[in-house]
């Protein structure tokens, strides 16, 4: 969900529609980030930082915390410090680094932070152990993912169904898993973390609630999902007429359905020695 | 999902048992009704009581209030009245009534109650505008409902995702809708109730929580699946194997994997004359 929670700082040209995308990002951030703040000088490791999206989160509530984000992009490392580098988050260092290979220490960080990075790995426990052998003893582990088999909506139709399914089966065919936020504990748990506590951060939107209807439902969600429509209809997973339908009665949701989706946010602790 | 949830009464034989089931429905009411209590001498109606699970909940939140419960089927209504003078609770009085067609004058109860009849109603709308005309101005519409597309699970098999969708196939068959909690808002601003409210109550399952693992998953949500068999296998919407392998897949979560189901909570009200 990276890209399109990304979607929300990219398109701030218009003072009035920065605004109001500023708003939309809050309400999720606040959803999803509310209960994480790092204390000042702890050694504060993102992993998988892409272009940026969380490591700004991260700098605003943990102004105080040593930050290091590592991307294995170099591209996207380049625009996440230009983006931090624009809001005057300087305390954050880059690395351009593999998680499942990092060029740290063991034990040298006091926290690790992964946001929207697990869904996109085809081994997400090597990466969770080596995360492990750089957290310090009786550290944390924060990780939040969506799960995109948790979304529906109504009216649900075939053709909706069937344009979410598109992109949970690219997601696949590209070696991750857009359902791994059900998964959180378990690949934890085998990852050896300790004090697992998974919560999940529950989406819900009906026409009470405007601003979720465009900030998450239309301006997220649906966005995320259309963006996937070339590879969709290339690779011959559905026909153009049926996208087109799936998007449109997604988006005819708004203003007299409902619509839900289920991020998940799991914290453990490496044991102490 | 009424059938099972009166599981945790009707079981309690052994003492032990009973505890324990007893430690389970509370946790689940707790979720669904812990923002329910009505006034005392307010005049509360609850529509389709079924065999008096929600209603002994209800009298127990709220003793003070003027309880009236109604159902259609004479022989719930017997149990109902029995299971409540068993647990001392008098002070409900129980009517046998068609919740389309009450035998009450406009504008006679301050509060209207609901909790799993709307999924079983191939009207639903319909009712809701009945308990809107016995509610005075001013009154309150609680409903809550379940909604059984909303359940997922880790790891989830073609065959466990079978024989959930048989309940929900069956539900609809017999004129029902399984999956009414996202459809409240719309149904609730169809029957013209105002400052409608609807939150998501969501059970969340892993092996941390043993308690939900048996008290949610294993007895409440896996019995409501398998007391369906003889019907699903009956009509021909699956096969023995499948049915068995679906179940077992089901059970195969608790210890290790995940459960995920959503219940729905709305409120409204019916607006100052």
């Amino acid at each position: 969900m990276e890209q399109t929670l990304n979607r929300s700082y990219v398109h701030g040209y218009d003072p009035v529609e920065s605004g109001r995308l500023d708003d939309q990002a809050r309400t999720l951030e606040e959803l999803l980030h509310h209960d994480t703040r790092y204390p000042d000088g702890s050694r504060v490791l993102e992993a998988g930082c892409g272009t940026g999206a969380q490591t700004t989160i991260l700098a605003r509530r943990s102004p105080g915390a040593l930050k290091t984000a590592v991307d294995i992009a170099a591209d996207s490392i380049a625009e996440a410090r230009q983006r931090l580098g624009l809001l005057g988050s300087e305390g954050v260092r880059f690395d351009r680094a593999d998680c499942a290979r990092l060029p740290y220490a063991d034990s040298c960080f006091d926290h690790v932070f992964v946001c929207f990075m697990l869904e996109h790995l085809s081994r997400p426990g090597d990466v969770l152990l080596e995360l492990r052998r750089v957290l310090k003893p009786g550290g944390s582990l924060t990780v939040i993912e969506g799960d995109h088999g948790s979304f529906y909506c109504y009216p649900q139709t075939p053709a909706s169904e069937k344009v979410v399914r598109c992109l949970i089966d690219l997601q696949a065919a590209g070696g991750g898993d857009a359902l791994i936020g059900r998964r959180l504990y378990p690949l934890l748990v085998r990852a050896h973390f300790e004090d697992l506590r998974v919560t999940p951060r529950v989406v819900y939107v009906d026409p009470s609630r405007p601003e979720w209807e465009q900030g998450f439902s239309r301006h997220t969600f649906i966005a995320m999902v259309a963006g996937v429509e070339q590879d969709a209809i290339g690779q011959g997973m559905i026909d153009a007429a049926t996208w087109r339908q799936g998007i449109d009665d997604l988006a005819a949701t708004i203003g007299r359905g409902t619509f839900h989706y289920t991020f998940f946010k799991a914290t453990g602790r490496k044991s102490d020695p």
